[in-house]
């Protein structure tokens, strides 16, 4: 949970079974990593789990105490195995409630297509409450929201539509990274980068090793939000490997 | 956790910076789930987590205890972010000790190439096992494994290669599925969902919306273990759906 460097971080909780099953590959986390990245949140757990009440909503309740923000994907629907806004009215002791504004859109949106069943999208943690993008513009679905957590859904398309809508919420400033390749392996290197590590501890030094590249066998990374720290601590790793180095990015 | 249906279940937790930071895309996992799915193990959560050693000891502790069997991916080599050892070790309150097997392993594999930081790679939990695969081939790198945790590497073409000369530990019945495509929508069908899930509480029933094809709207999925069971469920959702049924897989 601890980086390095301060900033906002996150959670992202997948309610999966067809990820789980190997049925469906999973795209909404792998997309939010980066589009976080991006706007400079740090993403610190990813957790996949099937659609049951108890399990989302402990997974809900933990993760909205240790990370700023928290995202769920999926189980939003009119099925039997929708269960994400009752798991997470439970995670916070609210109770589940069909709210006014969501049912009059659904009820306009399907006109005489309506089911019953499409209601029950109306039913929502009581005092969620309903974002609409930063123009405000109400003809558009809502991001529903319960304290630090945002509930988008599975369908990938549908996903991306809806966290563009409240993303510019998140930004901040971003996470800086560079990167250095070696041509020697992790063993000969590693008391170098523990030597940076401990120079500099505001910033994350990762290590990363390939197979069979004729180029380079690791890959460093050294991220941070301060410019003149990541600079800094990357001239440091390239004066200690010397040699090794092949070229940095 | 609960399925429906009886079997022996899987925890995978990757611990993956590089993932969680957007620099790699997740591949041990969703492997896994695969292999896993093939061999009858059922996974029923897949965490991403950082490289920290009270966070994946509390992870592995929470999985063991859960799940049948446990996979870690990562976090095994000589750097200084290499804490998943250590993290198991405190898992299970065993020590961390050099194992003299994998230190011999290691001298013979690198020979004038050993440098002093490769022997931490046989700094393991006291009391873990070395699994050879079923021919017995000591010529292999052994997976390590404590308890039901079965410890793999990061590196993506390791990976598979050492859960390769596990796999068949793991081989039981497989899990059965079948799929009905509706050209109806969720809120359409849902009532017929319901019957099908109340009359067969042996197998679990998926529905997974699709947006934008002309063939089919939603995806409806009929797993479990007893055939039997699988095709009477399936045969009466296709009763239910009637001319919604667009196809059946």
């Amino acid at each position: 949970m601890s980086l390095p460097f301060h900033g906002p971080t996150a959670g992202i909780l997948v309610i999966g079974e067809e990820i789980l099953s190997g049925k469906v590959e999973e795209e909404n986390a792998r997309y939010l990593v980066r589009e976080l990245r991006g706007l400079g949140v740090a993403v610190r757990r990813i957790d996949v789990i099937p659609d049951e009440i108890d399990e989302i909503a402990e997974a809900v309740c933990g993760m909205s105490g240790r990370y700023d923000h928290v995202f769920t994907s999926g189980g939003v629907g009119p099925t039997h195995d929708d269960v994400t806004m009752a798991a997470i009215a439970k995670a916070f002791g609210l109770r589940p409630a069909r709210n006014l504004e969501l049912e009059a859109k659904i009820r306009s949106a399907m006109g005489a297509n309506l089911h019953e069943r499409d209601l029950r999208m109306a039913d929502i943690p009581d005092g969620a409450r309903l974002l609409y993008g930063p123009d405000g513009d109400r003809s558009h679905w809502p991001v529903v929201t319960v304290r630090n957590v945002y509930i988008l859904p599975g369908v990938p398309e549908i996903f991306r539509y809806k966290f563009a809508m409240v993303r510019e919420l998140f930004r901040t400033g971003p996470i800086l990274s560079r990167a250095v390749f070696s041509r020697e392996s992790e063993a000969v290197i590693a008391a170098t980068l523990d030597a940076v590590v401990a120079e500099f501890p505001g910033v994350a030094v990762g290590s990363y090793p390939r197979l069979g590249l004729a180029e380079y066998k690791v890959k460093i990374t050294v991220d941070g939000r301060d410019a003149a720290m990541v600079e800094h601590a990357t001239a440091r790793l390239v004066q200690g490997l010397g040699a090794a180095v092949v070229r940095t990015e």
